[in-house]
């Protein structure tokens, strides 16, 4: 099977313009099929501030009401998704940005209420594959936004890690898929105030033991647990790391 | 050749939730390849406002800051296009939102100062064709915003008609482009207070002597010298009109 990159960017590296030009380059760079995902940052918070929309988390999510989901369609699809687009093509990659409503890419349906009402918050159900097929096949680099659809009319709001574990997964079928997770640290870190405490394979058992000593922390666990489901899913490589990391194969690399 | 229906939605059609859901039911009933152009309506202005960025408008065109930029961008890439997109989905139809950096569909350059700076704003030097045709070809059904690109990792503010008018003007070569510009009024109007003085059929010449005249108002002139340059240009048809005349062939008929 032919190879396939799909990279997630996010943390610092969506928010400061020179790390994501640095991971813009790396990434333009690498041969053969590839994909971006991007989160938003902390962008999406600033703007609700500025039009005076109360930000809401609730268990590290955000609670997106009809002015918070306008927001962060905006700022994810709209400002973020395209900035990249534009960039890729300044160094000479024909990207292309999609929504998950864009081609019907990808559908979700509204978080059910459990105790907590998220509001327009998409989890996700089915990823076509087709389209994005003939995109990667004409050349083309897709650049996915965390922004998905009901396939009624309806955006929602979805979490850009498990965008990347669920496109990874459904090319896997196609492709020998390396998921790359990158942001501003260098891998996944024992001690999260040292960033020379990587640690440089992390298997499955190794993961939930380290969960039940607290080694590591709350931010990283949705990001793990997505990365651990994308390698049981029959993802080839799944690693996580900074942006030197798609090239030096540093990182953390995770094994079932 | 086949046939390409393109229509253009602006003023109150984007403006107006059940206007908007009206053309867009409409726009998805018709048969074969199709494209849709979108404005922005006045959303950009009361978010710039909201933002506490100042609006500027010279010659009927805004003047694009840095802040500008970000702010259509986000609205006219982000909200207005993916709303678009997700509704057309829920249409049934497998719409895809792109702005001319995606895919390098429409090239443009920053538009020279000549005594008016007008900022980042794109005046178009290409279209191409390639990817749009395979969209086509795959029965997708592009949706373009008023965003285009240089080439060079800047993004541009352009003028929603004039990308309608290139696009027309482009598919020509493969297609029977049938262009329709949909606003509020059903037509270009001899008397603009009057809804039933509907010009049904307007030559160039016509349109001169009118415009010597002053009978056709100013905030036309920018559309319809858009589209008898597509005309001109090798598009088959163009109407201007409400939402029903797409259906029922009403509106103004331009004719060279």
């Amino acid at each position: 099977m032919k190879s396939l990159l799909i990279l997630k960017i996010g943390g610092k590296v969506i928010e400061e313009e020179p790390l994501l030009d640095e991971a813009l380059t790396i990434f333009a760079q690498q041969e053969g099929p590839k994909i971006l995902i991007h989160g938003g940052g902390k962008r999406a918070s600033q703007v609700s501030k500025q039009l005076g929309i109360p930000v809401q988390m609730v268990n590290g999510r955000r609670v997106t009401d009809a002015a918070t989901l306008e927001v962060a369609v905006m700022v994810y699809a709209g400002w973020a998704n395209k900035l990249i687009v534009a960039k890729l093509q300044g160094l000479g990659k024909n990207a292309i940005g999609l929504c998950g409503a864009d081609a019907n890419t990808i559908l979700s349906h509204q978080r059910p209420f459990m105790g907590v009402d998220y509001g327009f918050a998409g989890d996700v159900d089915v990823v076509n594959i087709t389209t994005i097929e003939t995109l990667l096949q004409g050349n083309l680099v897709p650049v996915f936004c965390a922004i998905t659809h009901n396939g009624k009319g309806q955006l929602l709001n979805t979490n850009a890690d498990t965008i990347a574990t669920q496109l990874a997964t459904a090319l896997s079928s196609q492709y020998n898929v390396q998921l790359n997770f990158c942001f501003e640290k260098p891998g996944v870190l024992r001690n999260p105030m040292d960033d020379n405490s990587v640690i440089p394979t992390l298997s499955a058992a190794a993961y939930r033991q380290f969960q039940t000593e607290g080694v590591i922390t709350e931010g990283m666990l949705p990001k793990l647990d997505n990365a651990f489901e994308a390698l049981q899913n029959g993802v080839h490589e799944v690693r996580i790391g900074d942006v030197a990391s798609i090239v030096n194969k540093t990182g953390t690399l995770l094994e079932i």
